[in-house]
C-alpha cells in the first residue's frame, strides 16, 4: 500500500484525495496538506489523513512514501525539490513549474539524484484514443507522421481568461500530448488569429490557430477555440505516409430525433478525460509502487514550458519562434 | 425525342410532366389525360400537349410512342391493357393494378403481346444506396445474403391511414426492392404487432414488424413505423456469409452545435427518393428510344401484389402466412 | 476490505481472481477452491489464499465474508444454497442454475433469508454503452419503447457448438440485459431459421432471429450469428415513440487506407466487455461491503432460465411459445 | 435548344461532348474545333458537328449560340477575346487563363461588353455537398464563419507534377470555391511545408500546407497531399461562431468485414465530382438559353489567378505573401 501525501487541497486537490481513496487500488492518502487549515482539514475528512500547513513538513514525514503536488503552480518548485531531496516519489500536476528557468532547476536536481522520481500530470496520454493512435502510429503500418490536425475546443471561458492563457491553460495539454505521440521534439513555433468570435471580449484572441513544427519536420496545427459554444470537442487527426489515424470521440448513443441523427459530445474536460486521470494515477501508484515512475518526466513539463513561452511569443509577434531548449536532452531521459 | 402521353394530371403527374419536361433527356409530353379536364389543361399548360379527358384516345393517338400512367390505381388495369394492344411503351406507376387478378391479366397480355413493354414505377431500384448495396451482393465478395434488416420510417401519416395501408403503401416499396436485391421471390410473409404508439389511433396497429422468407431461405424484417415523428428514415442492412453491407444514407453536412454533432434526417420521401424518380423515368426514356424496357416488370407488379395480399392477411391472422404466385413464372421474365 | 472466496478456478475463474486482486478496490482472495486441487493451488499462487477443494467448506470459512461462483453451470445450485444458509454475500457468474426448478429454489431460499445475498454475473448491464441507453430510456425524453432492434455476431464458433447453444451461451446475454433496458418481463419467444451460413455445420443452424414480446408488448429482434466472421458485434436499438436510441460501439480510431475509411470492430467478447467485467465486480464489492446488492438478481436468473426454455422449444417447433414463470414475481424482488 | 461550339477535343473536351450530348438538356453541340483536325473529327462524329481547326472561325459560325472552352490553358485568353467580341454565350474550363494579366484583360473586355457572358468551370460550386454547407452558412443559424479546415488529397501524381502544381493544379478548386463559400476575398498566403513522404521525388514537395486569410479575417488551412495513397480526399471543415459545419463525403454502403466497418472513399477526383460536372454544365445551358451567366464568373478567375500566384511565391519565400487585385471588383461583378 502506497502511502501517499498530498500538497494542495483545492478543488482537484479532493479529487486526486477521492479518487486515490475511493478508485485506486494500492495507495491511501496519509498526510494531507495546504497553507489553508480549513481546506486541509475538509480534505483529510476525505481520507482520514494527518493535515500539514507546510507542505515541507508532509514531504519529510516518515509515513509518507509518495507526494502528489496540486498546489498553484507557483509553489510547485519549492515542493519538488524538497521531495526530491527526500527521496519520495512524486506525482506533479501540470505543470511542472511556471517558469522555464524553474523547470530545468528541477530537472538538474532529479538528473542529479539519480533516480526517476517525477511524473508529470498531463493526462491525455493515458486517454484511451491517444493510446489508439499511439498504438497505431508504432505499428509501422503508416508509416512516418507527417501532419497532425488538432482541435482543442471549449464551450466558453469566463472574462478573466485571456489571449495567453489559450497557450498556458488550453494548448497545453497539445503541446504534451502530441510531441508524446509523434516521439519528437518541437523546432519552431506560430501563431494565426482569425477573426473574433462575437463571444469573445477585448482581451482575449479567440479562436486562434497554433502551428508546430517538431525537428522531424511534422507540422501540427491546433485550433485553440475557447468559446465554441458547442461543447468540449477535442480531435486529433494524425497524416501519414501510409494512411490517415483520426483520435475516437468517447462513446454515447446516436439518436433519431426531430430530423436528425445526433450523438453528445462533452461539454466538461473532466468529464471527457475522466477515465484518462483514473489510468494516470493508477499508473503513477502502480509505478511508485515498484519504484519507479512512468508517463510525462520533468523533462517533458521543460520541454512544454518553453514552447508555451514560444506560442505566447508568437502570439504577439506573428512570426515563427524558434524553440530552443537551453540544454541538450539530459542521457537520463531517453 | 420520345413523344410522351402522361394519364393522371394529379399531383404526382404533374410532377412527373415537369420531370419529364424539365429534366429528362430525350422525351417531350405531347399529350396529357385526365378524367377531370380542368386538370389535363393545367398539366398540359406545364408542357403545351394535346388534352384528353379519355385515357384510351391518348394511348391510340399517334403522336404518342409511349405512355406514363399515373392516374389513380384502379385505373391502370384499362390503360395497361389498352396500351399493350396499342403496342406502346408504358411507364405505370405503382401499383401495377389494384388486385392480384388483374396483374395477372396484365402479364398475360404483355406475354401474349411478344414484347416487353411495361417499367412499373418502383423508384427505389434506382437509388443510388440501393444500386451500391446491388453492386456489392454482385461483387460475389460477401458470399450469400442469409438476413435483411429494413425500416420504412415516416415522421406521420394522417388519421385516414389504417393497419393495410401499412403494406399498400408503405411496405410496398420493400417488397419490391428486397427481393430484386437478393435476386429471389418471397416465399412467406408473417407480421408483428408491437404496442402502439401513443400517435396513432384506433384504426392503425403502428409500429409493426414485417418478415418475409423467401424461396432460398432469406428472411427479412421490415419496421414499418409510420408516426415515428423523428423522419423519413430509410434503412437496409444486408447480413451475408462473408460481411454485413449497410445502405448508406443521402448526404447531409454534420453539424457540431448545442453539445452534439448531428446530421440531418429526411422527412418527405419525394425528397428522399427524388435523383432515384430522374433516374428511373430517365433510364426508361432511354430504353424506350431503343424499343426497349428495363426496371421491375409486370411480373414484379404481380408479385408485390400477391405478397402485399399476404401481409395483409398475415397482419389479421398473426400467423405465418405462405405467398403462392397462381402460375410458374413465365420464361418471358426471366 | 471485503474477503472474497473464489470457487472454480478455471481459465474465468483465474480471470476473476486477478481482477479481485489486481483491479478492484476493497477486496482480497482469500481463499478459493476447485474439485482439481492442482487449478486451486495455481489460482492461490496468484493471490496468496487458502486452497479448498470443497466448495462447502470455502463457504463456511470464517475468514470468508463474501462467495464469488465461477464453478460450472451444474455446481451451481448447491453453492448457493449453503452459501445462502451461511449468510454471505454472493456473486454467481451465469447461469444462476442449469434448470428454471433449481432457479426458483434458489430463488425461494434467498427469499426465504429474508436478505438480498445474489448478484448474478451478466456483466452488460455494466457496459457504459448499455447504461448510457438504458439513461436514455428513463430520462424519460424518448416516450415508451416499443421495438428492439439487436445482433449478436460472433466471429465463429467450434464444431461442438450446437443449436440450442445459440440460446444458452449467447442470446442468454440479451435475454438478461434486454428486460432490464425495458424494465419489463417476456411474454413469449419465437425463433426464425434463415438460410444456414456456408460457414456452420450440420448440428447449428446459423444464423437465427430470435423474437422475444415484453408483457407491455415491446418487441425485440435478435439476430444471433455465430459464424459471422467478421468480428464480435454487438448492437441494440431502441425504436421509441419519440426518437430511437443506438447504443455505441466501442471507441477505435478511423482509418484512412487502402480507399477506404475503417474502424475497427472487436473479435473477442472479453476484450468487448472488459471494463463491464471490471465495473460489475466492483459494484459487487461495494455493496457487499455495505451488506447490500445491486445488479442482476436470482429472479433475473430464473427468468433467464425459463426464457432459453422457451426459446429453445421455439427453435424446434418454429412456433411462438409462452414464457410462463410458475409463481408470481416475490416483492422481495421489486 | 442552344446550339454550342466545343474549343478543344482532348480527353476533357470529349467528355463534356458527351455530357452535353447525352446528359444535358436543352443542349447540341453543332460545332467542335481541335488544332488536330483528327481531335476534332473524332468528337464531332459523338454528337454529330461541324468540324473546325481554327477556334475563331467556330466562335463566329452563325449556328454557334454559345462556346464552350475547354482547349489548353495558355489557348483561353484568344478565344474568350473573340468571343466577347461576337457576344456569345461562354462556357470556359479553368484555369480562366494561365497570366493574371490575361485574366484582367478578359475581365475588362466582358465588362466593356456590358454583357455577363462567362461561366468559369470551377465545379466544386455545383457539388451537393459543398452547396450544403453554403446554405447552412446562408442561413444565418451558424453566426460568421472564423476558420476553415481542408484537405485536398490524391492518391498519386506522376514524376512530373512538381511543388507550383500543388497550387495551379489542385488547390485551384479550393482557391476558387472557398472563398465563394463564405462570400469574401483572399488577403494574404502562406505556405508550410511538412517533412516530405516517402512517396514524392525531388522536385515535388509533398504534402503541403497552404493558409489563407481573407479580407473579413477568416482563416483557411488546406492540406494538399497528392500521394496520399489512400484516396481522392476532399475535406471542408466550417467554424463558425454558433457551430461547425462539415462538409459531407459522398455516400458508399458501410461493409462489415475483416475485424472492421468500413466506408469507401474515391480515388478518382472525376467520379468524386461527377455529379458536380453535370449541374455545373446544365445550370450553364439553362442560364444561357435565358442570356443570363451563373457561376464562377471572370472576375474569379482574375482573384484565382493572382492567389495562386501569392501561393506559389509563398511555396519559395516561407513568409506570408500579401494578395492584391490590380483593381477594384468592378461594380459589374457585384
Amino acid at each position: 500500500m502506497l502511502r501517499v501525501g498530498v500538497i494542495g487541497c483545492g478543488g482537484m486537490g479532493k479529487d486526486h484525495i477521492k479518487r486515490l481513496t475511493n478508485k485506486i487500488q494500492g495507495a491511501e492518502v496519509t498526510a494531507v496538506s495546504d497553507v489553508f487549515e480549513e481546506s486541509a482539514k475538509q480534505a483529510a475528512a476525505i481520507c482520514g489523513a494527518k493535515v500539514y500547513t507546510d507542505a515541507n513538513e508532509l514531504i519529510n514525514d516518515p509515513d509518507v512514501d509518495a507526494v502528489f503536488i496540486v498546489s498553484p503552480g507557483f509553489a510547485h518548485v519549492e515542493s519538488l525539490l524538497t521531495a526530491i531531496k527526500a527521496g519520495k516519489r512524486i506525482f506533479c500536476e501540470k505543470p511542472l513549474c511556471t517558469t522555464a528557468e524553474d523547470c530545468l532547476k528541477v530537472v538538474e536536481a532529479e538528473v542529479a539524484s539519480g533516480k526517476h522520481l517525477i511524473q508529470l500530470g498531463f493526462m491525455r496520454r493515458y486517454d484511451k484514443g491517444y493510446m489508439q493512435v499511439k498504438e497505431a502510429l508504432t505499428s509501422g503500418e503508416y508509416g512516418e507522421p507527417l501532419i497532425l490536425h488538432c482541435t482543442h475546443r471549449n464551450p466558453e471561458v469566463g472574462t478573466n481568461y485571456t489571449t495567453p492563457m489559450a497557450v498556458h491553460d488550453t494548448a497545453i495539454h497539445e503541446i504534451d500530448v502530441l510531441h508524446w505521440l509523434v516521439d519528437d521534439e518541437y523546432e519552431s513555433a506560430q501563431v494565426i488569429m482569425p477573426k473574433v468570435t462575437k463571444y469573445s471580449h477585448s482581451e482575449l484572441k479567440d479562436p486562434q490557430i497554433m502551428l508546430l513544427r517538431t525537428k522531424k519536420g511534422v507540422c501540427i496545427d491546433v485550433e485553440v477555440f475557447v468559446n465554441c459554444k458547442f461543447g468540449y470537442d477535442i480531435n486529433c487527426e494524425v497524416v501519414c505516409e501510409d494512411g490517415a489515424i483520426k483520435m475516437p470521440s468517447p462513446i454515447y448513443p446516436s439518436i433519431r430525433k426531430n430530423a436528425a441523427v445526433s450523438t453528445t459530445i462533452d461539454t466538461d474536460c473532466f468529464v471527457r478525460f475522466k477515465d484518462a486521470y483514473d489510468t494516470e494515477v493508477q499508473d503513477w501508484v502502480d509505478a511508485a509502487a515498484e519504484g519507479a515512475i512512468n508517463g510525462p518526466t520533468a523533462w517533458d513539463g521543460y520541454l512544454a514550458a518553453i514552447t508555451a513561452d514560444a506560442l505566447v511569443k508568437a502570439q504577439e509577434t506573428g512570426a515563427v519562434e524558434k524553440i530552443n531548449a537551453a540544454v541538450e536532452k539530459p542521457e537520463f531521459y531517453k
